[in-house]
């Protein structure tokens, strides 16, 4: 009989999504495991760019400082296309990041081993290590309703193999899980397992890509920008990178690498020097050289734009990051819409694991990251082509559709407008309590300073990925409307204060004074828990910041706005409308 | 025979001062060792306000995060004086730093049993611990002129004592040193022993100081700042610090703590609930309790005013820290006068040992800090008897005035007006080429940008406390004028350029231009050894930083700046003038 055992969450799969999701599950206190088949961690090459929006997310995880102590930052865009006088010529440099809202201007990146790394560390102090080299062999869901409505049931049994097992005993385990996340990448055996299907379909564009040092010598000025070059003899692409490392994404027009039998990508059939002699060529008159031994990682791939039919099976199975979709790693999109997948996931699972919420929230996982991923292959359709399309006056794209292009979709790319549709966790109902601060998006970043010390804060840090919600209190200027919601937060059997008394509820006001002389002390008990969560609208001592309220479109009779546990706005409302949270929290709560 | 070794530098006490200068010697790479009579580090109360510019100071050694990461930041300063209606009232809050170049425009506190700890963490990445507990006994100074002119002769004898020796063979050592620092605190024996005076007074305020947590029910609004509070019935200050701590500055008008036999403070005529009541009646009408239990650490003193005669013995022995300057501690400057005054040590303790500068450049120590210490106590005098005197309204000191010298020593407190005067290493002839640079102050902060990347940088990001100088290439706008000063830094013999080779001096350019046209590759080679290492006066991404040349009171015609490995500014020059910084080093170095 193989050892069995019992988990609340199983995680298949290590790289960028699983990790993500088993060191957010763990900070919670989640009994998880998580799984691998790789015998090692990632140590080169791979997915590398980090987009505002996910240093935003690691940030709440307190990781974006990790990260960004090891990351080169990418900060301006550079062009390039041919030139008159024959070969290319800068068009110019416009920043990289165009998304006004941003609270990280630009990409960063680092290779995906040490991304992963900040994880298992992160993971290391919650005592949560990968178990690998492992691989699921069979999965198996109940089809039993009352166990499968029954959010303290087993009902996915899952078998796995230890590739290193000693013996034959130790080599076959079975596992019963509440949850399993298949996190297996593209060719995800928990997706095909499940018999979902991936739909869309493969491009004919080939790309080769390589990390690299280059050369001391090279003049070519733009090596620390993100860099879209097109030339005649076809089109590449810069990505700086840690330390004096870049990556190189070049355009392959033969079809040398596609093996005629299968019409698969045969990395036997080229090299990394043959690479390289394309990417010179496009450089022309520039010279760019590197040692092949400075060549740190290389691949070719053929560009597939597709999303599974269905991202979880009975939410009781779910995939999420590459087994969900794929498409072209040009944008940087592939590791941040992983990562923010389990992101949206981690919180949901936590309150259903704790008994704060009903198992139907589990559907607002593929409702808001399916539509998310459609998004992004849509986008990604036309960002690709526009990439491998020939570049050049006659029929092609001109410098200005490409940056048009290019900076029309910085909110989108950069990860900041990304928008949830309504649902139970998204009421918009009330909009026009606090009109610029929209329902469904992120809670962008604002500078206050705190009441009691005057100590600037950006709004953001007040919502770390704790798993709980954040009721955010813009007190406005009425001291009467004030103590009626504080009253309103303490009445027996409110829900609000039942969330607040279980800790799922943070109360956070934001007043409006100065703070020459504002007293914290002065607004009501109820809205002030202790010092650190009464924020004033007023800059800080260096004169920036302040404004939240006209920022957020919010008047001087104050707002009610309910932050979920993964940072975006969940619904507004007017101060007296605390009624509006208690139902918002009454279509999926228990408590 | 009791053990005897050699070592380069011997530093006796581990208090701030000490531990500064350990660390910063074993960065450096240096052979020094560290005593301390203390079995272990202080764990609570005793010094603990960080200024801004000790801040910029420990951030060039990589210490100003995992200060803050802990610290309280000290952001607003709020005053309060008697009211007509009886009791206290509060006039207002103003900025608590009034220093507008300050890169951290606050103060942080902090215990220093944390503080020493984070120099402790850094020097045992370096290999270094404290030993303890040793005490020395006696100390001989070489009279023989050739072995004290020699860098390379142990010039000094220490015999120590192991307190905790198992035997009396472990129990004493010889040690004989190139250098001695004597760290050891107000009652220095290394300064007792080399004979040197304190030259000052006692003075006869006598103040109480207690470290608590107030309890929850206070109705008193500003602990989260430093609060100056003067009533009629004493005066009271308020350090709010990490957590919910807060320090609170008693003044006491009975001399009961006093022995009468002595005249010196005993605390066993006192305790810690008497100092409470004493503070309780200076905050009426508003309440402040604390538990007894919650009171960590508290203690009495009397201030005293005095600055040695000498810091040092033949440039041998040098003392530091509160061994050279004793004062109150209420503008929170001890630790700072510490920390700094090892800082201006180790840089030319380390360029002797390593061959590179004459021993003159020893005697600038006790030039540039105890000119200080004296400016410090001159200041404390003022400032001291202004917060002990009685407020009021008739013939006290008026709330304006408080307001006035409080804000008007903002440069002085916060240290960042700290300006050493000519001297072989501070060189002011040529002033007018930076003509905002002051040269004998430290280099401000200013935020620009990298040519290559257009990532935002501070320029005292380029100043890491590593013991090179740093010769900031303003390059202005003449092209032909560049190309002379590459080629006389390159020009063989050029003491630059072999300050350059030995690792001495690092060049850092600073480019005019706009970062959507810029090329870095467009400055002469020898001006950017680094695509890090060229900067762009520009603004970044987020609009913010920028004109450094106007803030600099640099022409377009460019400019150098010689700032040393300590970050002060050590001369500066035309650009077409490298023979100044030429014979800048002529001046003391070797290489």
């Amino acid at each position: 009989m193989p050892k069995e055992s019992n988990v609340d969450v199983l995680i298949i799969g290590a790289g960028p999504a699983g990790v993500m999701c088993a060191n957010g599950l763990a900070r919670a206190g989640v009994n998880v495991r998580i799984i691998d088949k790789r015998p090692s961690k990632v140590m080169a090459g791979q997915a590398d760019g980090i987009q505002p929006r996910t240093l935003e997310v690691l940030d709440s995880y307190g990781l974006a400082r990790p990260l960004l102590d090891q990351a080169a930052q990418m900060t301006m865009a550079a062009f390039y296309s041919p030139s008159p006088k024959g070969g290319i010529e800068r068009i110019g440099r416009v920043p990289d990041v165009t998304a006004p809202t941003a609270r990280f201007p630009y990409e960063a990146t680092l290779h995906q081993g040490e991304i992963e790394s900040i994880f298992l560390r992160s993971m290391r102090k919650e005592g949560l290590e990968v178990d690998r080299p492992i691989i699921p062999t069979a999965l198996e869901v109940s089809s039993d309703e009352e166990e499968l409505s029954n959010p303290n049931a087993y009902p996915v049994k899952v078998t796995l193999q230890h590739l290193d097992a000693e013996s034959e005993e130790e080599r076959t385990e079975v596992v019963r899980a509440k949850f399993v996340v298949g996190c297996d990448g593209a060719h995800s055996w928990v997706r095909k397992t499940c018999g979902i299907n991936m739909d869309g379909e493969q491009t004919d564009f080939i790309w080769g890509v390589l990390d690299m040092v280059p050369s001391a010598d090279t003049n070519f000025p733009d090596t620390r920008c993100k860099t879209a070059l097109h030339s005649h003899n076809g089109s590449c692409m810069i990505i700086p990178r840690e330390g004096d490392k870049i990556r190189l994404y070049i355009q392959l027009t033969d079809t040398d690498a596609v093996d005629p039998t299968t019409g698969r990508i045969n990395l036997g059939l080229y090299n990394p020097a043959r690479l390289m002699e394309v990417a010179k060529k496009s450089f022309e008159p520039y010279t760019i050289d590197t040692d092949i031994s400075a060549i740190e990682w290389w691949t070719i791939y053929m560009i597939g734009q597709r999303v599974a039919s269905s991202f979880s099976v009975h939410e009781r199975v779910f995939i999420a990051g590459d087994a969900c979709h794929t498409h072209s790693p040009k944008a940087g999109q592939g590791m941040n819409a992983s990562m923010n997948d389990t992101h949206n996931l981690i919180w949901k699972l936590t309150h259903v694991l704790r008994g704060w919420a009903d198992m139907s929230l589990l559907k607002t996982y593929e409702f808001e990251r399916r539509k998310y991923a459609q998004d992004l292959i849509a986008f990604d359709k036309k960002f690709s082509a526009m990439f491998s399309g020939k570049y050049n006056a006659t029929g092609g794209l001109s410098h200005e559709d490409f940056l048009a292009a290019f900076q029309g979709y910085g909110n989108f790319t950069s990860g900041v407008g990304i928008h949830y549709a309504p649902s139970p966790i998204v009421v918009p109902d009330f909009q026009r309590a606090a009109s610029h601060l929209t329902i469904g998006q992120r809670l962008p970043p604002q500078r206050l300073i705190r009441g009691a010390d005057a100590r600037a804060v950006d709004i953001q840090d007040l919502c770390p990925a704790d798993t709980r919600f954040k009721l955010f209190v813009f007190t406005g200027t009425n001291r009467a409307h004030q103590q009626v919601l504080a009253d309103a937060l303490n009445k027996d059997g409110a829900l609000a204060r039942r969330a607040r008394e279980k800790d799922m509820l943070d109360v956070i006001a934001v007043c409006k004074g100065a703070k020459a002389t504002f007293n914290w002390l002065e607004i009501p008990a109820a809205l002030r828990p202790s010092w650190q969560k009464v924020l004033l609208d007023d800059t800080c001592v260096q004169g920036n910041g302040g404004r939240v309220y006209a920022t957020y479109g919010i008047s001087d009779a104050g707002a009610l706005a309910l932050v979920r546990p993964d940072g975006y706005v969940g619904t507004v409302a007017p101060l007296d409308r605390l009624d509006v949270v208690e139902k918002y929290f009454a279509a999926f709560t228990k408590v």
